[in-house]
């Protein structure tokens, strides 16, 4: 599955895939970054209320997270990530989104082509490419906790209101159902030597592009190894009190034909682990427990310490 | 004077200095544009009114209008003057102003760094600086037209307001009275070889330069020739039925010590060559009529026949 340079394809989004990002351009040159387009909140969420485009969030995290090494580079990513300031309407977007935007109306809403635009410029090493060419909402029926609501579950509607809301997501769908999917998305799916699912909010990053249905039957036919890593910490909101076995299982209960190889967990994070060992293998994977942790104690991955990891299971083959 | 690569320092704002730069580019690459930064409408003045960063605008055209040959020059240059769409707050403005405002921002208040940034990663073909370090209104004493209106003259603050004004403007000042300007700038006029005042709008882009204190003293003291690109047609609103002769007399009455060497005119729009040159006498100054227009009959000046003048102001000399 060649070991040097592997053809890598990371799918999520925000935070979770610039974190697998940062590790995995240490492994490789030949990454794309498939980035989920279904954000409805903040600087996104206000642009997507204003003009038909992608929400430019998670698509601009991850070209600010490949930026080459070169000080035209890394300043281009400051800027991509700066939020403008002042107390008016603009307080608080950040400039990648508006020129992501800019650039998109330009090529009349060829998103991919504003994406490759802004790489070459960025001098990214690696691809960005949206999960869906169009703008996606995510759909959740909620188990409400709320003693004084009537119903027992909410069909909520965004990402937004799905964080919002109190309880447990019991299922969830993504709106339009089979939304169209780029080429070279698929063509790099099929093409890859690894895939891999996560970090990242679990319902809204991670699941999703297992809901596209083009997404999954390229995920299902592809010879690719399949990897997971898994969250160190349950995302408040929306997998409160979650163990690292829940989110297999909510995960497995989305694979539908997708195979799973390989579970990458955090050793220091994990609390039971005999009940992770086994929930794994029910997955029909196999388990790399490792220190991918921030060395300072923060709950977030550390690029160096991830790559490693990913590095392993990439030469396991 | 340096007839090859002269040193030059073309002052003005908006579509003018845009058609300056263009011209002046051709011939020379030791090249600095000096900009207006009193602008208050449009994108410019909901920036102004948001955060406290120099008017964009203005700076944001002379960085298109200088950007590199090559194709990644050329559409980060359309992306900078690419308005967004869409129908809500985002609407109109230019993706350029948003950069430079960002970048801004992220160096403290520092726009001469932010200008420096973009003119590299554009490829400009010359340096872009603010006429002064802070933003700036104008204020204006304009004869009422308005029959019914018992004041004769009224004081009328802000670039928007004063092209709003009917009447005549009869005093111009800028506040704050005495604005630092940047370093560079007083370096610029001192070493040039040539400078150049508009075309442009006259009130607003082309007599503020000398309005500031510092500026005009810098321009006393230079021993570059001072030429004056007059406009094609007056400016709706502001200098609405003046001849080239009024703006010859309205600009000779701000000059305060400054030189006039030429001034360069439309030799197909100019009605009273006579009159023109008697103007342009009493300046102290020689006349270069030339066709600059646009050939299409547009009332804007062409950049190769404004250069193929400009040219020929630099080899006499």
């Amino acid at each position: 599955m060649g070991g040097t340079n592997p053809r890598v394809v990371a799918f999520g989004g925000g935070h979770g895939l610039a974190a697998a990002l940062g590790a995995w351009r240490r492994i490789t040159t030949e990454l794309t970054a498939v980035v989920t387009v279904a954000d409805d909140g903040g600087s996104s969420g206000r642009i997507r209320r204003e003009m038909p485009v992608l929400p430019p969030g998670d698509l601009r995290m991850a070209l600010a997270a490949l930026a080459g090494d070169s000080a035209r580079g890394q300043e281009l990513a400051a800027l991509l990530q700066h939020r403008l300031g002042g107390t008016g309407v603009l307080a608080g977007h950040p400039v990648g989104n508006l020129m992501l935007t800019g650039l998109t109306e330009m090529h009349g809403g060829d998103s991919t082509r504003a994406l490759d635009y802004l790489g070459e410029l960025l001098g990214c090493c690696g691809r960005v490419l949206p999960m869906a060419d169009v703008p996606l909402d995510l759909v959740a029926r909620v188990e409400t906790t709320d003693p004084d609501d009537p119903e027992r579950t909410r069909t909520i509607r965004g990402q937004v209101a799905i964080a919002a809301t109190p309880g447990h997501v019991s299922e969830i769908l993504v709106s339009p159902p089979d939304p169209p999917v780029h080429p070279a998305v698929l063509e790099a799916i099929a093409a890859a030597d690894v895939v891999s699912l996560g970090p990242g909010s679990w319902y809204t990053s991670v699941l999703p592009h297992l809901l596209v249905p083009r997404l999954r039957a390229a995920l299902a036919a592809t010879q690719a190894r399949v990897v997971v890593v898994l969250n160190l910490v349950p995302q408040p909101g929306e997998t409160d009190g979650f163990s690292p076995e829940e989110h297999l299982s909510v995960l497995q209960a989305h694979l539908n034909g997708v195979a799973l190889h390989t579970v990458i967990a955090d050793a220091d994070s994990v609390v039971d682990r005999r009940g992770l060992l086994s929930a794994v293998r029910e997955c029909g994977a196999e388990l790399v427990l490792a220190s991918v942790a921030e060395l300072d104690g923060a709950p977030r991955h550390d690029p160096v310490r991830l790559s490693a990891a990913l590095a392993s299971v990439v030469g396991a083959r």
